[in-house]
């Protein structure tokens, strides 16, 4: 695992029998050569044609920026009226079957690659990608960890405007706010706050309701930071809460750290699933497990592998993903417990460090 | 102009000799049928057949808010299990030409079309939504108007915490932590403020530096509300600056006004740009006012109309747009004034309300 996600992504290419790849989408880019940029309309383009070295297309007036960053050095620029699609010129009648994020790619750029590229056979390559970012590199897992401690440093200062009467809406601009100050480029997501019964809606949004003693009050959020996803969730309890409330906040953390010490390199995704769910369904709230147990997590906040019950795909060690059980009951209250965990050889690490105990506030 | 955006689309289809169009970019979808949402990777659809009913299909678990918002009752629903590219099958081999907004749809979603449709030939209509976009109805004007408003507010609350000391990131967050409390979507883009000699720097970012009397700061932001933009720009004077600072903003003030004074009906882009510039020119600093005077609003935050020097589009009536001269010094200063205004049947009405007099802070 020394070679790089471009010397990977060679290999790919060559073994799905293309003798070229156009990437165009910026976050690919990013990953693979260190570049980040937004292009807006205008062409960012990385050219591979395996053996030979690798040519990066970027506007003209980003490439100081991209001289400085890319690994890739063979740089070709375009101005704003210039046609970019005519630096592809100088591969016309050289390539065969070219791979291309058709996910991504829209039908006029793919009809101007067309125009340009001549008799070129165009593959998807979008699930080539996406195997290759399940193993995280040293360099991304230090961004996402980077990514967590911003988000919990945002949960730790938030706190402190908890008090009976705050909106949920409220608490969702003091943490965003925080995001900010922070240095996260943003949030990951739309930041959710959920209190009270609302907390018992999966996909609830905060709105005006105000904080009352007894409530649950559930946060889930995440940042970007240099590009990478983080996403936490904590449910806390203000003030005193029923014992029903405890019990079910009881299981989910149960059914949390069933699923953590099950996950390790090899076993299905399924079956941290299961190992989640059989907590639940053992303590009754079966049917209120509504979702997967989590998703992988990098420069996508939701990426490549999802765990869910019908997915037998192995976990492989490097892989970030989530462990978000919960129980939701329409009324009374919803409780939910999330960890970011990268797996290690024999097991997983967990990333996020906020304590998981049942937290009384206020 | 009584007519919907749906049946102005149905006329331009069938003078563009389209017998059907499928519009699936969400923005156009809430624009044609008032129903607004984020399918993610879920297909979403409308399909009209110009003298036939429109059809707009939906992911199932957004059925009941598409009954709800959608002006298209006619709403045909599929499930995660389904393959939303069979109910295309009533359509096959009854088209011949069919619309598509080929800078939004994917390859891949353009093959799944292909397999559904068979033979059919597709054409762009990008320019022709982006076309019918430029008048805007009165619902989309109350819309901007609040967007507006509530940028106005946020800016106003906001510079209670414009002190010696406090840095651009952190009156970045108090701004965007304003824009959610008062009940904004978001920020509309990336919340510009700059201060001293960076406010020079025509595409500067915010950073830690510290605000200082005798600077000009600079804010350049907007929200989005109800999905529309809102985009504004004021400079103050942090304390006493120099008469050369101010001589500069004067002279944009004066030429954000003889924009203004000059846009009406049937006016060509190309002169609103060239009012506002002779005054810049005239004051000494034509070279230092390096971009375009401003662009159309609404849906996105930069659309059509572009007002720069080439583009000799007449103006037309409903058309929302911003003025923004700016003068720009690097190592020195800059100053930009940015409205947001509308064309009237004999000129613009401003829809921006915040003084533009030089405001002196702290």
């Amino acid at each position: 695992m020394n070679e790089t996600p471009l010397a990977r992504l060679e290999a790919g290419l060559t073994a799905q029998g293309l003798d070229a790849a156009l990437i165009t989408d910026p976050k690919h880019i990013y990953y693979l050569t260190g570049f980040a940029s937004n292009p807006h309309e205008r062409f960012l383009g990385l050219i591979l044609t395996p053996g030979q070295e690798p040519l990066l297309i970027v506007p003209a007036l980003d490439a100081d920026d991209a001289a400085a960053a890319s690994s890739v050095k063979n740089i070709a620029t375009h101005s704003d009226t210039d046609n970019p699609y005519s630096l592809l010129h100088r591969y016309q009648g050289q390539l065969k079957k070219m791979g291309l994020e058709k996910d991504y790619v829209t039908v006029s750029r793919y009809e101007q690659l067309t125009a340009a590229l001549g008799s070129v056979e165009f593959a998807d390559i979008g699930s080539l990608l996406r195997s290759l970012r399940v193993k995280k590199t040293p360099k991304e897992v230090v961004r996402i960890r980077r990514a967590i401690a911003l988000i919990e440093e945002v949960l730790t200062q938030g706190l402190s405007h908890v008090r009976a009467g705050v909106t949920e809406i409220e608490l969702v601009a003091e943490m965003e706010y925080r995001m900010k100050k922070l240095g996260a480029d943003g949030p990951s997501f739309d930041t959710m706050v959920l209190s009270g019964p609302k907390t018992g809606l999966p996909h609830g949004t905060p709105g005006d309701r105000k904080l009352q003693h007894g409530d649950l009050l559930m946060f889930d959020m995440g940042v970007y930071a240099e590009g990478y996803a983080s996403d936490i969730t904590r449910t806390f309890a203000f003030g005193a809460v029923s014992p029903e409330l405890k019990k079910m906040y009881d299981t989910v953390l149960e059914a949390n750290l069933a699923a953590i010490r099950a996950a390790k390199p090899g076993l299905p995704c399924a079956d941290v699933d299961r190992a989640a769910r059989a907590v639940i369904e053992a303590a009754g709230y079966g049917e209120r497990f509504v979702h997967r147990v989590g998703h992988g997590l990098g420069l996508d906040i939701h990426e490549y592998p999802s765990l869910h019950a019908q997915n037998q795909d192995p976990l492989q060690e490097g892989c970030v993903f989530t462990i978000e059980p919960g129980i939701y009951i329409a009324g009374a209250g919803g409780v939910r417990i999330e960890d970011d965990v990268i797996v290690t050889s024999n097991g997983v690490e967990v990333l996020t460090s906020y304590p998981k105990e049942l937290i009384i506030l206020g």
